[in-house]
Parts: structure tokens; sequence; C-alpha cells
């Protein structure tokens, strides 16, 4: 396409970089916007009571009439999950291949989107008209089927975005990545590559995820009773390795935990998930087979209180429990934060008496990683050979060690860039610089408010779950300002009030004291009154108890 | 000693079996009760607000008279950290070896309870006559020097616990684990081992501390800047050899971090920590000296939000800033539930431009355990060669897997016990079974209230952190229930109320209806009335927002 006067392509992220999920990037030439992915993350210990979190697309609402689309580079929560609060707000066509579309239709049902969403069903081959910007793909290997890298030709040059990969050189379901079309691709000349960087602090190369089918299928068949075997719903080839072992192994497969049932038919419907007949078994009719004869697919891998796994552990789960001698495989990698979970549910585990296959502490049990180590870093690095490079989709840690790995293979530090959310790389002519900022951040949700709880909310939050809150209620006289009735006080999560009595009524005598003092003095304004009540009333309770609680006082007038 | 008719031999934990810390171990026989350790743990993320835990030491209470003392192994916190909270309520004197009675003086200072506790100076040497039962003890080696297993000579047989340990070859201190004295308990005969399982899950030895200060120096050979570590402030053969690598070359040493100074003060004071004259600097001076010249000791390896590392990081400690170019070594392991906070300040390490040398993800930088791996943990049975076992110090899962390893090196099933905190095993006429169960259990502290925050009063801190608290007030009249004031409605949590009006407002007219047609129904007890408010106000918010805040209706009279 013939390049426009002083026009320039502009690189930035809304979400995944510095940052492990809600993975959204933007290219802009001109008047073309081009979104790649639309994740969402998990909220942090800190995020109280929040759902989820996504992106600020302020800036994508602020230039709706240029938004071409967003392009979807596989089918993770990271990179799909944003979709249903995205749409609502910014109606333009989403672009997947068959298995992530597939997806994200069942998201958009559930969000009441599926109409009103133009889906374009992409391949690998596929060639999309953007106005100035073409976009083109490569097949990639990661932990779901059918991901792909995207190449955004631009006039100013080609911006090339990895998505999340690995390069497994014996795939599960043949389908090998396109490094030739990589190769192709950087044989021609790209301008910037912005590459995964999840894996950047791992040496070496990841394993190949048939080295896992292998392992699961030897403890299939050395199991003398039920198997259970918990893994990400998502990861479909898993998922068809535990077909596969169990096929081999003469075991009967059922599947529980609502996401890995949504998926097993959504992947088998569409042909990515191949389960031979009468392999497939209800819950209930588990119990019916020998304990040898059969595998129960679950969720749980995290730990997660109310999932699947957890559930069956704790004996509380509605169709089935887990028995003395059934065998456990945590099959996924615990994630950062996780891990306590995880291991109460390995304690459960093996209270039931059950023999657990798990990553003891933080190494993994039967698990490979979905994305690339070190080297397989540096070999999209060298097959790309970008002029620039900006690492994307990883803590602001593993950004620095993948930029040190670009330097290894020897692009220029002055051309590698560790960008924040919202930081704008403008490459014109050639030449890239770090300009100014777009609007980025998180976007807090919560039940239905999006964005609606903001720091003093959750300051608020994180206040009352430390020491609980006071309400001071008292009804004065409207005439004279003396009390009529009060003052109440009442607490939660202070103190056990059963056994607190005798603070409770000095606390009350401390309140009458103050407030009938103030009245003496003619102090009458609401607000000192309130603010007196509260300074005497924390620091009594405070030299009482050490704690801080929330103190509200309230004053009715009649 | 001579053996009474049908006295047995007691023996359980009232911490520390099934969980990583308050440890506190108990054996009994006759009127003789020697309690092992006196530890606390901190908060799981579900103790909102709570400080620390300690156990239940409710059966020690009941039998104050018979308590000998507790004898205390080493001087880590998960060891000696309930002792402020123990003594107490129980005045009986405490055994331990020098730097343990050090640091423990130190915490009962802070108690005000120096003046009244019986402290009683031990060393590998000693023997104590408690009662029935004599107490004789072994030198190990653990991640603090001064640690002792105990041998409990009891007129049943030896009772052997280890507390904390590993087999470091060549030590720091030149202090080996004293296994002639172990093989010489063992071959005299062992009636029960209690032995650490900490490490249990992980395969062959644990690498001597040696090694590690060889890697610091080099480190510290290498930085052409200033040099920050982090590590735990108990860890003193570690600090010992920052001090040497420090030494060797030509950097002074600052200590920064409450615990850090105290610690390296009373140590070095007992002598078990050596500085070369001139070698400790004040925090002030550093700016004085070359960056090459200077290494930081700090606490916060754990990335916990107040300690000195992350305040440096984040440019707000008072006396240091890290600056570009700086190494900073974290040197310990990431405690599960803390790789979140040691990430981030990781992250924030990286973005200051400093060199970071730590543990990606949950594989450890610059740091050995103090506890031994399975080669070690069955080396210890071997050489106690016990009738009996009982793993301890571990998460259940731990304790299994340690069950395992004595099954492996001959000890007989049925002669291992796994027990939770309380279950009992009784030894008599050389016959172990579990018998019932003593009073045990987490006493939750929160400032100074002791076992006063219970369920109730936790459940209402989780309620109110997720969606936070709707206060609804209104005075009624006492002669015909009119409503004079009111219904205001306070919230704290929920929404941000600036943006809420509407909600709020509509939340209003909500109650008010509802009261006025109780009222009109002439329903006025206030439990009811209470009721219909929270049912109605609760069903509105939650079809309105899908959160269910607190709601907490305060009805006054006037």
């Amino acid at each position: 396409m013939s390049k426009k006067n002083n026009e320039k392509v502009s690189i930035f992220a809304l979400g995944g970089v510095g940052e492990i999920g809600k993975n959204m990037y933007v290219v802009q030439y001109a008047n073309d916007i081009v979104v790649v992915d639309s994740g969402l993350k998990f909220p942090e210990e800190d995020m109280l009571g929040i759902d989820v979190v996504i992106p600020d697309i302020s800036y994508l609402l602020e230039h709706k009439d240029k938004v071409r689309g967003i392009i979807l580079t596989h089918g993770h929560e990271d990179h799909i999950g944003g979709l249903p609060y995205v749409l609502k707000h910014l109606n333009v066509p989403v672009y997947g291949t068959r298995l992530t579309l597939g997806l994200v239709e069942m998201k958009l049902k559930e969000a009441n989107l599926l109409g009103e969403t133009k889906r374009v069903l992409i391949d690998a081959d596929s060639v999309l008209n953007m106005g100035t910007i073409t976009a083109s793909f490569f097949r990639t290997n990661h932990s779901i089927p059918d991901s792909v890298g995207v190449a955004l030709d631009t006039p100013e040059g080609v911006v090339v975005h990895t998505g999340d990969f690995k390069f497994d050189q014996t795939p599960v379901n043949d389908q090998f990545a396109d490094m030739h079309r990589m190769a192709e691709i950087g044989s021609k000349g790209v301008l910037c590559l912005l590459s995964d960087s999840t894996n950047a602090e791992r040496p070496g190369y990841t394993g190949s995820e048939k080295s896992v089918g292998v392992e699961i299928e030897d403890v299939f068949r050395k199991a003398k009773q039920r198997v259970i075997l918990a893994t990400f719903a998502s990861n479909i080839h898993r998922i068809q390795q535990v077909f596969n072992a169990a096929e081999a192994t003469k075991r009967k497969v059922t599947v529980i935990g609502r996401s890995m049932v949504n998926v097993v038919s959504i992947a088998s419907e569409l042909g990515y998930l191949h389960i031979p007949d009468g392999m497939l078994i209800e819950p209930e009719e588990v119990n019916r087979l020998a304990g040898d004869r059969v595998v129960i697919l679950s969720t749980g891998s995290q730990g997660e209180p109310m999932s699947a796994l957890t559930r069956m552990a704790r004996n509380t789960h509605r169709k089935i429990d887990i028995l003395p001698g059934d065998t456990v495989i945590i099959s996924a990698t615990t994630i950062p934060g996780n891990e306590r979970y995880v291991g109460r549910t390995v304690d459960e585990l093996f209270r039931i008496g059950a023999d657990v296959i798990y990553g003891p502490g933080s190494k993994t049990g039967l698990h490979v990683s979905g994305h690339g180590s070190q080297e397989e870093l540096k070999l999209m690095l060298n097959l790309i050979r970008p002029k620039y490079f900006i690492p994307i989709h990883g803590e602001y840690r593993m950004l620095r060690v993948h930029g040190k790995l670009a330097e290894s293979v020897g692009i220029p530090k002055e051309d590698i860039f560790i960008v924040d959310n919202g930081d704008t790389v403008e490459i014109q002519g050639g030449v890239a610089r770090k300009v100014g900022k777009v609007q980025a951040g998180n976007i807090l949700i919560d039940g239905l408010g999006v964005g609606d709880v903001g720091n003093i909310v959750l300051r608020d939050r994180k206040l009352l779950s430390q020491d609980g809150i006071l309400v001071v209620v008292v009804t004065l006289s409207k005439q004279d300002g003396t009390i009529l009735s009060g003052p109440d006080i009442i607490s939660r999560g202070f103190v056990y009030v059963r056994e607190s009595e005798g603070l409770l009524d000095e606390a009350n005598r401390i309140v009458t004291n103050t407030l009938n003092k103030l009245m003496n003095d003619n102090v009458n304004e609401w607000a000192s009154l309130k603010t007196h009540v509260k300074d005497a009333l924390g620091r009594f309770l405070y030299e009482q108890t050490r704690r801080r609680p929330m103190i509200l006082p309230i004053i009715m007038e009649v």
C-alpha cells in the first residue's frame, strides 16, 4: 500500500504489558485501528470483592469509527474473556479461528451479544484488509489448538504479534508451528515484533505436550482403581491425550466441572477433540464400573474452593466421591497466588487416602507449559528478524529478561522497547520512538458494575476486612439538640459481641459523655460532633483492643 | 527410672502436625508433662485482620501443676513466637540454648514477661530431670545456630524429637550435627521418633549453607555498584557469610530493617556472629562511600509491603534508595502465598534499573533450605532406629510422604502414626495406639484480643470485604410507630456513592415503602421490621448490582 505523508504506525497495549492477563494490543495507522485480543485477568488479592479485571478501552471508544475489528490469537480467557464487556460498548467485527470463535460464541450467548456481533472465521491462510492495514497469520503451538500469530502489514512496514506460543516439534494434533511462513515473513523484512514473554525467565526449551501423554498413559495403566485427572478446561491437547490414554488402558471417561463439560462438547463438535464411541460416560454411570475402568476428567487444577476437584476432595460433590486408593493427577502448573489452595486440596486428597500426583510445592506434576522458554523465544526472534522489538505478555521483570534475550541475538538495546500499558511506540520513516501515553489501566468489574468500584470503595473494603465496623447512632432534638434516643452502638466484624458487652457498654458511655460535653460547649454542627465521637471512640477502642475498626457515626434529628 | 504400673507415655501435638508453624509438642508420663517448643504461625488469607495464630493450650492449663517446662529446640518464630502469649497464662520454666534464650528474652522484654519467667540455659550436653522424664539433647544443623534435638527418657522408653534439622557436612560455624550422639541414642533403643517433615517432598540432599557463601562472594566481587541482600533476619549463618563476603571484597555493611538490626546485635553480642572491626556502618554513611564498597543487608525477602526492601524499591525508605545499576539479591525461598508480593517487589526493582538476583517464579535464588531433604530424613530414621515413628512439622501431604520414606527404610506401616493436632498416641508396655483427642486448634490473635475473634467475626469481615455494608437507620415514634426521621442509608465499600445517587435514592424509596406497608398492616415488632427491610433492600440491590452487601437496619425510637 502506498505510504501517506507524515503518517505513522502507533503501537501500544491497553493491557498485557507488564502484567499477565487482560491482553489487548492496538496497532494504528492513520485512521485504521486494529485490536489484537481482548482478555481479562482475575483480581489480585487487594482487589476485594472484584470478579474480573479488564483493560480501560477509553481510547478505542474515543476512536470508535476507526476501529476495524478485534483479531483473536486464541481462545484463552486472558485473550477473549474481555469481549462480553468490550463489545457492549464497541460493536466491531471479531476475527478468530474456528475453535476460538466457538469458545467466543459460548461467551457471547451467555451475554446476549451473539446476535449483534459480527464474527468472521479465519484460518492461517486468511488475509484481511482492514483499511490501510492488511492482516495475515501464521500457525503457532500453544496449550489450546487453533492458535495463530498475526502479521499486520502497514504502509510503514510489517508489525508481527506472536500471540502466545511455543515450538512443539511433536504436537499432539500434528499441527506444527508454521516456521516456514515465519521465515518467509522474516525474510521480507519486519518492522517490529511483539512477542510472548510469559516464560522468558525459563532457560532451555519447553517440553512437548506429547511427553505428558506418555506419562498419563503410564499412570492410567498402573493405577489399580479410578484415576481423577484435573487440568485446565481449555487445554484440549491435554484432554485429547487423556482420552487416548483411556482408550489404550480400556478405561471409560466421565467429564465433570461446568467449563470442562462445555469445552469438551464444543471441541468435539468442532472436531478438535476425537472421542472414541462409547468412551464417554455419565457421572452417574461411574459407580457401575470397576475402578480400574474409570477416568474422571475434572476442573479444579488450581484448588479453587468451588471447583469439582475440591468438592470431590471434601465429599461435597453431588455425583462423585473420591475413594481411598483412587489416583488423582493434578496436570497443570500452579498459578502464583493459588499455592495454598492447591496445597489444601492435595492435603484433603491425602486424608481421604488417595494417591496424589502433583507438583510438590512449586514443581509441576504431569504438565508442560504452553509458552516457549528462552531458546524458543530466541528462535522466534531469529525467524522474524525484526528491526524493533517489544516484549509483551509478562510481568515487568519478564519483559526485561526477554529484552536481554533479544540483545543476545543481536538486536541493539536502543531498538528494544520495554513499555507499560498505554505507552505508545510510534514508528515513522523507519524510526521508532516512545511518545506519549494513551489512557490505559484496570477496569474492575464487580457484579454488574463496570468500573464503579474504585480506590475509595476498595480502601473501605480493606478497612472493613481488617477490624470490622462500629456504627454509632444517636437521635437529637431539632429544638435544643439534646439526645432523644441512643447513642446505640452496633458492631460487625470487630469483636464477638456476646463476650464483649463490657467493652461496648464502656464505649457507649464514652460516646454519651463526648456528646454531652460538646452540647455544653454549644458545639452542634454535625460534622464536628461526628469527628469528636470518632476520635474519642477510636482512641478508646485502640487502647483497649489495639484494633482500628471503621467508625460510622450517624446523627438523626427529630 | 522404674516403670510404674499401668502408667503410659502419651504423645500429642497442640500445633505443628499437619501444618507448618505454631509448633508445640507434648510428651506426658504419669504426672509429668514436657512441652517441646511454643511457636506461632501467620494467618491464612481467610483469617482477615488476624495478626498471628497460636496453639490452643487448654490442655496444658487444665494440667498446669504437671507441666515441668517448655524445651525450645531453636530460636525461630514458629518455635518460640507463641511464648509471650503462652507464658502469660502458664508460668513455667523455659529451657533453651544461648542464642535461643537470647532471642526469647528480646520477646519477653517487649511483653514485660522477662522478670517473672524462669529461663534455664542449656547446651547439647545438658541433662534435665523433669520428674519421671529425663531430657538430653543433640546438636543439629538448621538455618539458625544453636539448634538441638531432644531425647526424652521416660520409664516407658525414649522419645526423640528432632526439632528442625538438616545434615550440613560443611556447616558455616563448624558446628556439626552430632551424628555420634544420635547413633548412640539409636543404639540404646528408641521407643518413638518425631521428625521434621518440612522437606519430605524434596528428593536428594539439601545443599550446604557454605555453597551459598561462595555464590554471594562471587556476586559481591562482580557487582559494579552497591549490593542489597535481603534474607531472613534469623538466618545468622547467611548473615555471617554476607559479612565474610563483604570482608573478602572490601565492602562495608549496613543493616536495615528492625528485626535484622535486632538479631544482628544480639547474635554478635552472644558471639554467634563475627563482625570485623569497622565493617559495620550506619545507613547514613552509605552515600559517603563508593557504590562498590557497600553492602546493604536488609529484611524483606518475602516482599512484605512494609519491609525495608519493599520500601527501598518504592523509594519510600527514609534513609536509603536503590539506584540504577545496584545489585539486589533475594537470598531466601518464597513462602507459599508470598509469590505475588515477591514478584511485585522484583518488578519494582527492575523498573528502578537494578540488577536483581532472585528465584524466577518459585525456584530460589541464592539460597539453600534449612530443612533436610528425603535422603537426610532417611539418614535420621536410620540413626535413631525408632520402634514407632510420628512425622511432624509439615502439611498433611508432607507427613504422608515422610511416612512412606519411613516405610522405605523398614519401619512397618502399622508402627507409623500420621496424626492431626490433638490426636494422642499412647504407648504402654511397648505397644502404641492412637487413643482419643485432646483439645487443640487455632487461637487467633488480633491486637490484644486472644481468641475473641471467632468464626462469626471472621465471616462478617469476609462479607464486609466482598461487597461492603449498607446501614439503614430510621427513627420511629413511640406513640404511633410512624417514621419521625429517616430512613437514612449510609454505605461503605459497596459502590462509589457520588456516582450512585440514583441507586441509593431508589433504595431509600424501597425502604420507606416497605416500612409504610408494614405499619399499615400493623406489623411493628422491630425484628420483623428489620427482616422485611433487609429482604426487600437486599433483593433490590442484587437485581441492580449483582452484589450482596451486608445490610444493617437500625431502628431508633423516641
